[in-house]
């Protein structure tokens, strides 16, 4: 990386306003950070922000689009993630969240990225978040 | 970076003693890895590291100040931040935690760094933590 | 790191399969990504994996044994380490999941890496889980 590489902010068009001063996404040369994603669907224009749906695979499909949509903003995409960061609420969705896991990364041709799943507590509604580190070229 | 760089711990001289052998914070060529902080005032001879105060605003400023204070032992600044990891402990927290962070970070000049924020289990006392990944150069 | 470096997936021989299509590390460039490793003993054919033991001691060792195992699998080890994640599930075992960390890295010669401690939920039977982040050369 030159020593004088911009950190740029990523900010897909259709995701909501993050609720505090962060940024979705940063890339600095050729690092690229997903800020945590959960499954609120495309911003609505005088609409609080809400997910996608009540269950486990409609908010964790949602949450992967919009972690790809920053990485996409960023030049990147899967391809390039080293490191997946999954939240999830309760220790029963493990088995059904690893199904989808694995359709979702079905196609994957490089290496899958490593992977760390706890169990934390998230705001109400919130089944599932994940955040993304990625390492382009 | 060079494939010589070497590894060099942060030790910011107010910092209480970290409970085990890790360090505060580590650099490596541009990379600068800030451990968890939490709300502990400055260090004082003799006497057990505590928060500096019951209120989540006491807590998250020190924190902040904790975390900037090892950042700028290792020549960075929190405008070289590219991912922000918070831990609070109560849901009920999030909306006057977002109001402390956007007035804290009001005047970053750079994108402001990426954050997740999940709810966990602290030691008694402790209603923060945030560490900080930073890209320098 | 050249723009066109591969990333690797690092798969220890001994170890179990991910339950998931995630890599337990990847390599890109001098970035080494240690995905979260718990205490389970070495894959055995036809058996599921479990951790070695009820106690939070001998689970902690197997997990940093595992972490090492990726490590040394792509060409690291516990010296080029600049974080290590720590996921414990009861604030009361701190104080000893610390005794044991100090053992254990008591030999270090480099700067030890940063750490962040949080207690969240795991699957049924485990105690602690840990990923590392390396910056190798």
């Amino acid at each position: 990386m030159s020593a004088s590489s911009p950190k740029t902010a990523l900010t897909p068009a259709t995701h909501t306003t993050p609720p505090a001063r962060f940024s979705h996404g940063v890339r600095k040369g050729n690092i690229l950070q997903v800020a945590g994603q959960v499954g609120f669907g495309p911003a609505a224009e005088g609409e609080a922000p809400r997910p996608v749906g009540p269950g486990l695979r409609e908010q964790t499909l949602q949450t992967f689009a919009n972690v790809e949509a920053v990485l996409q903003e960023g030049g990147a995409s899967w391809e390039d993630v080293m490191m997946v960061r999954v939240y999830l609420t309760d220790t029963g969705h493990f088995a059904e969240f690893n199904r989808i896991y694995d359709e979702y990364f079905a196609d994957l041709k490089e290496a899958p990225p490593a992977r760390t799943t706890v169990y934390v507590g998230l705001p109400a509604g919130l089944l599932v978040e994940a955040d993304a580190l990625a390492v382009l070229g």
